[in-house]
């Protein structure tokens, strides 16, 4: 439950990492019942700028959306995108990817951000570490992530107790907004790299200072899935079963349905949207590139008994003609049926959680979709 | 009034060159109250080719539009498009701008195209000239104009009494189809450049072939404004009342109400369109770029008071925002706006037609519109 509606969980989160899920509308997201949607932080404070999105009253009046929110910290693409990094104990300076203007960001500045937007959860800001990574590294970054954590709830706690003053150049007004006319809630992230005993100290420190939920960081960073599995499973144990527990930035089909097996609740991915507009459109089966020759004459629609209203309106060889002209129907009809594909995952894993019959449910998907490069001709 | 339903004129027809109205699906053309699309031949027949199309049983199948559908004969393409043009009594021999595959298209062979394509109404090919144009050559391209069209309308004939064969690569049947199971109707187009006799004497030639509606072709191609208009109320007055008159490939809001005015009937221009996707929008005050940074803070919609979902819903710093961080739903929004401002504009026309006070609206319209240079700060 957040200030701007329920999430039923497990969730998926579809990315509108600047102020637009990409391709789609506000109004198409509530048509997909889409009950929550992920802002990024750092692309949000590049461009346009929290003056901006102050002025307008917040990210879900900016953009037309009223359902929940989730921001990330800014941390995760300070790392991948943003120039010239300098982490210290205190917080990250870096230049944006856009102008290369130079920023700091700290915990408290992440929480200052976050309110300005006005997300229904923020998340602490953390270090997300490459893979691979030194255990040396892993096991510093992860308890430095405790500290920012430790910073971040102080914050929250502040505010609402009233007591926070701050001379950073972003002001308090908005944070002091947020987390009292309407509560802002707070996830920790839990790291650890690779490192089962990292991931489980990280685990148990972050749980220890009490948030609303907890999110598995680090993980889909380029490491083999079985690392990425092992990474939660050395987590979970040790987060709260009544909080909602999210892993982030993932991932494929199965992926989501293997997490969910280890208790992950909500998820935030990119692929239904970026690899729809590289013409791949998600099935029960596995992936189509719908660029492929095969599809010019193909009158069925993306995937049979899709209850989607591009399956119900469109062939794969008018969407493949679209992809192949550049046309941008194209990668809208393939977003709208690959989010589709993904909120309706969720759906049918709470349907078979609630009738007890989700582990099999599982296993026959698994099996069903086929890994991208094993696909054959559908 | 054609095989899918009514036309209310003055009419703009939205462009749908490759298939799909840019940026827009089928269902928002219905919501936007678009009575009917074009379709461009040549970039159809170019690709996805007339063997797919016909496949999936013409292109309102096709592209899902119910609605009727005005194709174009493809003429003005390979005179703008294509590459190493021979232009014979025959035809015209062309080398496509997307994979310099050679190709030959005669008046039969664009009627047979239409045919295939299944389009409510098909337009005979004709040459249109470049701006400035020798008299000489103006002259004769008129007249070759006239003896294609004349052969066009034989096909069409021809098909209406079952005595069509061809040896044609592309076959006939779908042209029987089209013509006898659903009529399609046939318009003439009047060219003569910018030579009052020449278009007085092509509008009296085409119009005593007796076509279904009339063309006006070979305007806004280069000319200075003055020069358009004088081209159409050179060919208006030879033209019969009680027959859709069509202007081709024009214009801007206020040379549609000139048009208008000047007892044209029919419009397509991919300025609506075009334009939005460079982040210009039309209003009754002129365009407004919405790129300019004076727009970042601005909460108003495009237009205020203007109808459309995008102004009830979206303001100008957002879209604004959307626009500079190349964000789809940018070009989107504004493209929506467009086609709901020249609809609209048609609408109003029509009312102001119907209530006698055409005239007066029509220059109170063209005086509250500045030109795109003139334009002041909104």
């Amino acid at each position: 439950m957040t200030t701007h509606g329920v999430v039923d969980t497990p969730a998926f989160m579809p990315v509108g990492t600047q102020g637009s899920v990409k391709g789609i509308s506000p109004r198409e997201l509530r048509e997909l019942n889409a009950q929550i949607v992920l802002g990024n932080t750092y692309h949000l404070f590049v461009r346009p700028g929290l003056d901006v999105i102050k002025h307008f009253g917040g990210l879900h009046r900016f953009m037309n959306w009223d359902g929940p929110i989730l921001t990330d910290s800014g941390g995760y693409q300070i790392f991948s995108l943003a120039k010239l990094r300098k982490i210290t104990e205190d917080g990250v300076e870096f230049q944006n990817h856009i102008d290369g203007a130079r920023a700091f960001i700290s915990p408290e500045i992440a929480m200052e951000i976050q309110a300005a937007l006005g997300s229904d959860i923020a998340m602490a800001l953390d270090e997300c570490v490459p893979y691979p990574c030194e255990y040396d590294y892993a096991a510093q970054s992860a308890e430095m992530t405790t500290r920012w954590a430790k910073r971040c709830k102080a914050v929250a706690s502040a505010v609402l107790s009233g007591e926070f003053s701050t001379r950073s150049p972003h002001g308090s007004d908005a944070l002091r907004t947020a987390h009292t006319t309407t509560r802002q809630l707070l996830f920790g992230v839990v790291q650890g790299a690779t490192f089962e005993d990292l991931r489980k100290q990280s685990a148990q420190a972050i749980v220890d200072l009490d948030f609303d939920g907890y999110a598995i960081g680090g993980v889909s960073v380029g490491e083999p899935e079985q690392e990425m599995m092992r990474g939660v499973e050395s987590a979970e144990p040790f987060l709260p079963r009544d909080k909602p527990r999210y892993a982030m930035g993932l991932g494929t089909p199965p992926q989501l349905l293997e997490m969910i097996a280890r208790g992950m609740d909500m998820f935030d991915c990119v692929l239904p949207t970026r690899l729809a507009r590289n013409g791949t459109a998600f099935t029960a089966r596995g992936t189509l590139n719908l660029k492929n020759a095969e599809f010019a004459l193909d009158k069925r629609p993306i995937e049979e008994n899709c209850s989607c209203d591009v399956c119900r309106e469109f062939s794969r060889g008018y969407i493949r003609h679209l992809i192949k002209a550049e046309e941008i129907l194209g990668l809208r009809l393939i977003t709208l049926h690959n989010l589709h594909f993904y909120l309706n995952l969720m759906r049918q894993a709470r349907s078979e959680i609630e009738r007890g019959t989700f582990d099999q449910f599982r296993r026959m998907f698994v099996a069903e979709y086929k890994p991208r490069d094993a696909m054959t001709v559908e």
